[in-house]
Formats: structure tokens, sequence, C-alpha cells
């Protein structure tokens, strides 16, 4: 397994209804390679500070996250800190992206075998870098963000021409295509150039578009969501690590991953941080897999 | 089949992003019955007034609803008026209950025997009366409203520990139980006495708990959802027309009468008042649910 996921890690503060969590490990690319790891080992590209902790390194590091790609920069690592209402939505408190401002990937040549490559939410041209570096018949995958499809929408369309498939969520189907209706959304994103367009809907679950066939599951029912930072990366770190350990990306497989991902980002949800997928093993994360398959089953 | 409905037909006008439609057919027990009536005959129990159009009776017998349980009474027929907007979340602008104030139903004898019934949303009081007057044996099934929520909460919850499922929707599981989880409202609501819950979540499908299982399934996809009106009473009326025809209501028949109703439901909003309903037969339904199995089939 090859998997290589381009992103930032972060230190978050989070306030939710269940808490609060002060600068506590985070970042889109640490929730992927956490998620993806329960299926092997991943190889993570990006930058930190001077600030990042030796016990964060060491914690990815244990998750067999190979951290040959992690840049150490001058300067502090990416900060965010959000608070979540009553309905769980976020508000922005403030974001620094110190080191993560004018950072471009430079994927280490032990890396540019990857088959699999996450290029997590970060500016389209640091997406576009890292697509450069990478072998032409790896499956590439993006997910995206209001900021850059409202202001960098030329080279937002310039990777979604290149990646095969991309993961976004529901409100991001509908800002990139202009379109109110969620599932005219996932469709037309394909004419954008992916193969395949997974839309991420929290609590409702997923779709999942090819120009083939399309998948519809509903998400694994979460008792209380503690903390809803990452699931998305999650979902993308469950979708990835099942495809990259099977080496395969059929319609069968991506079904799969998608199961995986709406399991891998359920647990992410049920903690602060990493707690909870910390917390797990790949035992847990298939026995949600088969719970899942049982309270959708068809009837017979 | 011996299929009962007590609630109210209506004359609606309705203004949605996609047009208006002034004075249709409308009303819980008229899109209940015309959704039910691919499966079988339907009784409907309900108050008209004076100004019932004959071409609307016709509709309905047309259909296979019994109209014995009709009774017109002096005066004008339910009339509400909404406009949705373009997140088609509803703005009631006017409610006028006009006969259905203070109308309790007399169910005739001849509906004694109805083996299934569905009390559509109306006061907790109306449900009770016709509770009263059907066979202990019946698998009954209730909707409500979050006005009946708040301000009849004491014969509201006498009407749950009374019937055999609830069929309500997310905000209301939510609004019954004062869980803001719907996991756990879902699972709670079961504590106030019915042996099944379903809650409906619009665009995001259902969910069915009893004590022993718990479903999940998405929506059908609708490309364009041209007015919501009616959906809730349409998707009831798929799975109580599904389960009355099948004569039983057992963990598989539910799983398929849900799956039903979501079918009938995305008919519903396909176009205005009854327009959509009146266009399909049952070959279409039984197209759509075969669909609805292959895009949520679980992956080999």
């Amino acid at each position: 397994m090859t998997l290589l996921v381009v992103g930032s890690p972060a230190y978050d503060t989070i306030e939710t209804p269940s808490g609060r969590a002060e600068d506590v490990l985070g970042g889109a690319a640490t929730y992927f390679s956490c998620a993806a790891s329960f299926f092997g080992p991943v190889r993570l590209v990006g930058p930190v500070g001077g600030d990042f902790r030796d016990e964060d390194r060491a914690l990815l590091r244990e998750r067999g996250v190979d951290l040959e790609g992690l840049e150490e920069r001058k300067g502090e690592t990416f900060r965010w800190v959000v608070r979540y209402g009553d309905d769980l939505k976020a508000t922005t408190l403030d974001t620094r992206l110190n080191v993560f401002e004018n950072y471009l990937p430079e994927i280490p040549g032990a890396y540019r075998d990857s088959r699999f490559a996450f290029l997590a939410n970060a500016a389209p041209s640091v997406q576009l870098r890292a697509l450069e570096q990478l072998p032409s018949e790896a499956f590439t995958v993006m997910d995206s963000m209001d900021l850059w499809i409202e202001e960098e929408r030329e080279d937002l369309e310039r990777v979604l021409r290149r990646v095969d498939m991309v993961i976004v969520n529901d409100e991001e189907a509908r800002a990139i295509t202009g379109e109110k209706s969620l599932i005219k959304a996932g469709r037309e994103l394909l004419n954008f150039g992916p193969s395949f367009v997974m839309v991420k809907k929290g609590e409702h679950g997923a779709f999942l578009w090819s120009r083939g066939f399309f998948y519809a599951a509903p998400a694994y029912p979460v008792d209380t969501v503690v903390d809803p930072t990452g699931a998305g990366d999650a979902f993308a770190g469950g979708v990835m690590g099942y495809l990259a350990n099977a080496g395969i990306a059929d319609e069968q497989h991506l079904r799969r991953a998608m199961i995986y991902g709406l399991v891998l980002s359920s647990f992410c949800v049920e903690a602060f941080s990493l707690e909870r997928l910390e917390a797990i093993d790949r035992g847990d994360v298939d026995a949600r897999y088969q719970e899942f398959l049982r309270f959708t089953a068809h009837p017979g």
C-alpha cells in the first residue's frame, strides 16, 4: 500500500456543547492519516512549525505514518480556533495559516511511486504542485473549501480536471457547480473532470456518483457528536485507506470504501481531537462496518 | 386489505421556487390516501365543507378511496396557504381549520374491522376518539406536529401509549423527547409506548427503530423538488399501503414498507399537489423500488 496525503497538520482550539479542547492536534492531513492508518502505512507531506510537539510526531509514527515529507518550517504550526453551536454548526473564531502560508509541497523521492494520493483541503496551487510530482497512474483525490471555490476558481478547475475523484461536502458541491439541487450538483461535478464524486453529508451519510452508477448510504448513527472537527478528513482517510490497501478503485471497492469512510468519521466525532481514533483498533472498525451492513440491509 | 385513514382533506395555495398553485387539492388524508391507493383500497374518515369539489371526490373514488367516512359539514374545507423559500423551508402564511375545527371523527360501522389505521396529523383528541372506535388488534400509526407537541402534550402522550407505530419528522422526534440527538430521540420515542418509530428526514431519507432492530435508508434522489407539500403523508401512505396489503408488520415488511414510503414521497414532490401521484401507476412505483435497491445495494 502506497498512500500519500498532502495537507497540513494543525493545532486546534475547539469549543462544542460537550466541552472545550485547547491547542490539540488536528489538521486535515492528521485526521486523514490517522483514519487511513487502520489499513496500512501513510506518507504525510505537509508543513509544521518549530512548535510542533515531539509527542505528536511520536503519535503519528506509532500509527505507521511516515514523516519524511513533514517539513519543519520557520514559524508556528497552522492554528484554528472554532466554536460549534448547539446545532453543531462551526463558527471560525481565528485562522492562522502560519507556516502553511506560501507553503508548496516537495514530495520526497521515495514517495513518488505512490499509487493513491489525497490532496487535502489547501489552495489549488498547492494541490497542483503536488499533482505535478505524482505518477500519472496514481489514483488522485482532492478535497476543497468555500474560500478556494470563490477566490481561486480557475486553479480549482484545473485541479478538478486532473484528479480521479473529488470528495467534498454538500455545500461545496453546490458552490462549485452553482446547482441548488444536490442530486444535480453531484452529477454535474463529473463534468468538471473527475471519474468519481463523493459528497459527504455529515450526519446524513454520503453519495457517490460515477458516469455509470450511483450509490447512496446513510451515516453510521452516533448518539452524541462530541466534536465534529476532522470528520470529513477521517471520512476521506477511511475511503482512501481502504482503496490503497485493496490497490483498486472499481465500483465494488468504492462502495466499500465509502462505508469505511462513514465508519471512520463516526468514530472521529465521538471525542475531541484524535482521542477516539487513538482508542480503537482495526477490529473495532470492521465491527462497525459489519454493523453498518446489518442496519442498512435490504429487506429479504 | 382494510386500511383506514383519519385526517383532513384540504385546499392548499402553494408557492415554491418552481411556481404557484392556487386552491389545489391537498391535506394529509388526501396525500396519504392517494399514495396508499397503489396497494389497494383506502377508507377515508375526515371532514370537508360544502365547497369540496365533485371532481375531487371523483378523483379519490377513481383511485379506490372509499368516501363513506368523508363527512360534509357546514362551512368551508380546511385551507392552508404556504410559501417555500429557496431552501424549500415552509412558511405558513395562513391556516383556516374551517370544518376541521371541533371535528371529531365518527368511524362508519363498515370501517370498524379495519386492520391497519393511520391517524394523520390532527389534534390528539381527534386521534384518541378514532382509536376508541378501532378494534384493539388493528395496527395503528400516528403522525403529529409541533402545535400538539407544545400545547396538548398530555393527550399526545396518551395517543403515543396506544399506537403501534409513530411516524414523525426529525424535528418532531426531537420536540417530543427533548433530545437534541436524533439518534437518541428516535430510540427514546419507543419509551413513550409505540413498538416502532419511523422518522422522516426529507431529502435525507428515514430511520426506523424497534426494541429489537434499527434500519436506516437514504431518500430516493430527486433532481428537482417542485412542491414538498404532502411528502410526509405520501411517505406514510406508501408505508401503510404496503403493510396493509401484506397484512403483516414484522421487521422485513416494515423495512420494505419504509422503502415504499420513500418512493411514494419522491414521486409526490416532483409536481404540485397530487399531479405526479395521479400520473403514475403501480409499475412506476415498483420500478423505483427496484432502482432504490440497486443504488443502495451492499458492495459484494
